[in-house]
């Protein structure tokens, strides 16, 4: 069976083998304690039973092939463990010890060991806390944990052990179905775990805590199912690996560090990125329960001026909308609310009506079945031990009430995270409701999932999904010899990147060739040594006849001559002097993400701005033109201040081109760099009036 | 005695009455209950006794002057009963009502009639939850509240009285020793409160929630103070208000709203702002508790990698450092660590010693020990009831011997909130060791400490201290009468502003004075009618000879004539060709914050990059160039790529400069525009292209 198979066996166990001495009690007891059906034996050769079950002295003597076991001895001993249950057709097993690659080179090969040991047996680990599968009482986990059965919920995903311990120590009543700690990632990477998770139908949404991914590819194609079925990913990626410093080669691709790389991924397939363990929790929260938020626009009940301003603000930062009430609205609220209140949204719902279930109710109905996407109560529950809070239960009761399941995403929100007690939350969760804790992350998680609705209608619209990234491996890792500026433009020519209308010229040939081009025009040296043409005096502009730019190649060809640069020849281009912006073209290449572009402001702006986008290949023209479009110097190119309108199409159509062309020499180009590239008015298109191509091979 | 007097007594009273009804049992047993130790009297006319507490029919029956009121009579009733109090000479009230000014123009004359009967008293709200001193068992308060009595603690002032009462709710150990809910702030504002809390020995902090300031001059002087006493002020302003909207006349004034003049005023303060309930309390915990961090070098111990890469990421968005061990530490590390950790900052102390108090204290006290400004350990408790956590109070209980009340900020910091109970917290917390819950509030309220204390040593050594808005008063609401751009250049000339060595000429003189001046030259027109000269076509550049001076000047004049300006003068000016950068500076005015500047990149960045700093006047030198160098632009003026180095000494004395001339025309100008500020390279100084003033009477 493949070794996915057998991850499929692993997660939702018959029989499991626990394997090790007397801290095999607490693995086994977590089983219990959360309700493993099936059948738990213990393998150790020296005690009689563990944890009230007899023990096997042999993996040879139990009476079933176990679909997973749990081992827990150390490090030197698992080779062998590990080798008799895949010889005996044991599906899956967590590997719990350290002492494997993360102590050095003597642990590297003891887990290559451990690797070939395992064949298509779907090994966790090792050096991590293994496999909690909450639906079915599996805890192949060497330690306590937090949380219990659930009939749906999420899934996590953790490169660290410790976050995933922390996580399921959450104190926010988000249902968790799994946690895998994935550990070293000997044989199973984090991207494998996902797509045996989507299969199961108790599973809402899947978070991950990262510091990088062992195959982007594969990572892509999992999350473009999830994508596909409308399960959220919501990634905690932290760390800043040095993934692609070698291959930052030319100018441009400095740009984009590795972590632009896995944001563009994240932001191609929908995937939810986060910055702390609090704002995974949230935003996993609002992903499990309830319904997502179709769109941006929030209706708002509050009873405090206070709330309601910080909420205001905090909306508008995600680019979430709250409009107002509909007169209809207006009128139904009137009839409830005292005259003095204010009717607007966020609505003031008021001390007059606090307490009072039945007019709570009907003042929640009248704003849920308003004009928006999502609703959403403030409600701070006073701490307790300060007195009755029984109001406060009732406005959630009114809010339960008001909903009853209808079709909206409706969710409670407290302003300090610690304002929402556990038992209100219940309430809520069993309703459907959404019980958000802190107005930062709640807010940032109705954000998110604004945003990956929209996203998901986008790519399913565009049909982006079947696109992968090319070129997964390390194809050259030369550095490649340099192109010409004329080799390098004509090649790009090719694939429909407009370039100047030049003519290359050897020294006697310019006076002719300049009168041919027409004036003003610039004069270029070319050679494949000449990397750095400005600096070397190799380019003169606006040359007005044939005299001055016979006498100004003539100039050039001794600084270059001087310079022991003797075969170079000239290219006369026409000059452009309608230009409405400078853009740059670059490519990055990446062993894990394969090739990229990026685009960004061209000129002084790109540096000072570090206004650039990164465009995972292969792309579409709509991925061009919002990455265009996300540019600070898009306002430029739109007309700004009365000027012309630059020719956008043509921008998208050239980038386009040379996607292509990087794509058709995706095993020999190591460096590409259009700069600038310049930008025309509308219907005049766009001009690459330098360009330099480095190939390998 | 003066209001502010008056105000001390209520807030460290000897007597107390509580006016009003059955609903004073509330706040009666709250002073009971966190232990006041003073006098209570009630005065009610119908009833016999309340909480205990016999009632006197009258005010004027009490048998001692009170120092505080706690008055819960409906709002109709309010004025009288201030009255009597005035006249009584009871220092100070609380008047709890609603009904006032937030319900409309009844309301306010009602409130104007509350204000006059107060006189000089001390009245907080109307429409508030009033005064809580837990130090000295004040609750002059209708509800309930989290806290109790604190020998130290921090001041909460706020102006929604619900976000006062969450902030009592809080659970995150923060010590709180006032709360001031401060309501329609009909005779107190927000900035009367603080000079009395910074006198009281016990305050170490004050926290502040905000709309907006009623007078911003006097919050200055007040948090001038603090910044002397090292009294940290942490703001949570909300809401954007519309101040200043109708003062936004000119083109560069409307780059700065009115919260920009905030941040203006918070930044030259050092007041440090936050963005949410739980970044204001974590960051007044490390405020409140045990040494401000000296400096931004933090020693970082954790036993988990992932909490290690999700702390450095953050700590490094926050700018602080974590700088690496020195040998010795390394040396003394190695005898208690095992040899395949590495031996870093972020330290892993790792599992070796976990548990074990000696080692792990030996271990903390030599990274303690080590050259760093701030001592940070990750502590992430398990949920109660999965299982013993002594090993984690261990861990804390290490930290704490470690420590010792040594001379450095240390804190210990979970991941997520939760996990840190109130019992290890309390444990540290008494050890001088703040508990910070969540990583990335936690992580911002180290950021926001290190840097008040950078702004603090800065603000003292530069003496910025006695300085404060000018022009508090709304001295001229009028548009003003534009002068033209000779008019314009000429006064800020005289101030020493650098402007082009030009003339002005009627037709005739065109040639003669162009001739005089040299070439290439620009001509404008000049009339304080021309406001838009670029596109009237009333600036021609570029001109070589005297000839096609005087040619470009007939046609201009046609053009203007054409356009019914008959009286248009001619400015000649030299073509300045050796600029590197173009600033703008404009001018603010607003009725609260008085006069500022700003400084912005000038030419088409300006509205691209929304790049510009606004300096509050009177400013320093010291000032200005702080706000240049946070221009995006300023790399540009720093010698960008080869280019030579902008004279950016002469920037500063041109906006001070500039300074000088509003603060000396306070009450008259309305509008001033200087774009753009030509910076040419350094020992060339600056000059000022164009200029546009407009003045008042």
């Amino acid at each position: 069976m493949s070794r996915i198979e057998n991850l499929k066996r692993l997660l939702a166990p018959h029989h499991l083998v626990f394997i090790g001495g007397s801290s095999l009690e607490v693995p086994i007891n977590n089983c219990k304690q959360i309700g493993f059906g099936g059948d738990i034996y213990v393998v150790n050769p020296k005690t009689e039973q563990i944890a009230g079950y007899p023990c096997y002295p042999r993996l040879a003597d139990l009476p079933v092939i176990p679909d997973a076991a749990f081992i827990a001895v150390r490090a030197e001993l698992c080779v062998e463990v590990v080798s008799q249950l895949n010889a005996l057709g044991c599906a899956g097993s967590v590997c719990y010890a350290a002492g494997f690659s993360e102590t050095g080179p003597d642990g590297a090969v003891l887990q290559q060991k451990l690797v070939a040991a395992a064949g298509d047996m779907a090994l966790v680990g090792p050096n991590c806390y293994g496999v909690l599968n909450f639906n079915r009482g599996v805890a192949l986990w060497p330690d306590r944990f937090g949380g219990g059965p659930q009939e749906k919920g999420v899934a996590i995903i953790s490169q660290s052990g410790n976050i995933a311990l922390n996580l399921t120590m959450q104190d926010r009543s988000l249902p968790v179905s799994h946690v895998i700690s994935v550990g070293n990632q000997a044989c199973l990477g984090v991207h494998d775990y996902i797509l045996p998770l989507l299969e199961d139908e108790s599973v809402t949404a899947i978070g991950f805590y990262i510091e990088g991914l062992k195959d982007v590819a594969a990572f892509s194609e999992a999350a473009t199912v999830a994508l596909q079925k409308g399960i959220p990913l919501v990634v905690l990626k932290a760390g800043s690996s040095d993934i692609g410093t070698q291959l930052t080669m030319s100018h441009t691709s400095s740009l984009a560090g590795a972590d632009d790389l896995y944001q563009a991924m994240f932001d191609r397939l929908g995937v939810i990125r986060v910055y702390s363990l609090a704002e995974l929790v949230e935003t996993l929260k609002l992903a499990a329960i309830g319904k997502l938020p179709a769109g941006p626009r929030v209706g708002v009940l509050t009873c405090s001026g206070g709330d309601s301003a910080m909420l205001a603000d905090l909306l508008e930062v995600e680019g979430l909308e709250m409009p107002p009430l509909t007169r209809e609205q207006e009128q139904a609220l009137s009839g409830w609310l005292p005259e003095f209140g204010t009717l607007s949204n966020p609505l003031d719902y008021n001390t007059a009506i606090w307490g009072n279930k039945e007019a709570c109710s009907a003042v929640f109905g009248i704003m849920l079945n308003g004009n928006f996407d999502a609703g959403l109560l403030v409600l701070d529950v006073p701490l307790a031990g300060t007195g009755d809070d029984s109001a406060w239960q009732t406005t959630a009761d009114a809010l339960i009430a008001a909903y009853a399941q209808g079709p909206k995403s409706v969710a409670v929100i407290a302003n300090l995270p610690e304002l929402l007690p556990a038992s209100t939350r219940q309430r809520l969760l069993e309703a459907g409701i959404t019980p958000l804790q802190g107005f930062r992350d709640g807010v940032s998680a109705l954000g998110h999932l604004v945003r990956y609705q929209q996203r998901r209608q986008q790519v399913l619209a565009q049909g982006l999904l079947a696109q992968l990234p090319l070129c997964p491996a390390s194809a050259c890792s030369q550095v490649g010899s340099m192109l010409d500026e004329y080799e390098s433009k004509r090649r790009l020519a090719v694939f429909g990147v407009g370039t100047p209308n030049g003519r290359l010229a050897t020294l006697p040939e310019v006076a002719d060739a300049a009168a041919s081009i027409g004036f003003p025009l610039v004069i270029k040296g070319v050679s494949d040594r000449l990397a750095h043409k400005t600096e070397a005096g190799a380019v003169v502009l606006n040359l007005w006849d044939a005299q001055q730019a016979q006498a100004a190649a003539e100039a050039m060809s001794q600084k270059l001559v001087a310079m022991g640069l003797d075969d170079v020849r000239f290219l006369l281009e026409p000059m452009i002097d309608d230009a409405v912006g400078e853009l740059i073209i670059g490519l990055k290449r990446d062993d894990q993400f394969g090739l990229a572009l990026i685009l960004g402001t061209g000129g002084i702006m790109v540096n000072l701005l570090n206004d650039s986008a990164t465009l995972l290949l292969p792309t579409t023209p709509e991925a061009v033109a919002q990455a265009l479009d996300s540019l600070k110097c898009i306002e430029l190119l739109k007309g700004f201040r009365g000027r012309p309108e630059g020719d956008l199409q043509a921008v998208v159509e050239t980038v386009m081109a040379v996607a292509g062309f990087a794509q058709e020499n995706w095993d020999s180009l190591t460096e590409l760099d259009v700069n600038p590239l310049l930008v025309r008015p509308r219907g005049k298109g766009v001009v690459a009036v330098d360009a330099l191509l480095r190939v390998a091979g």
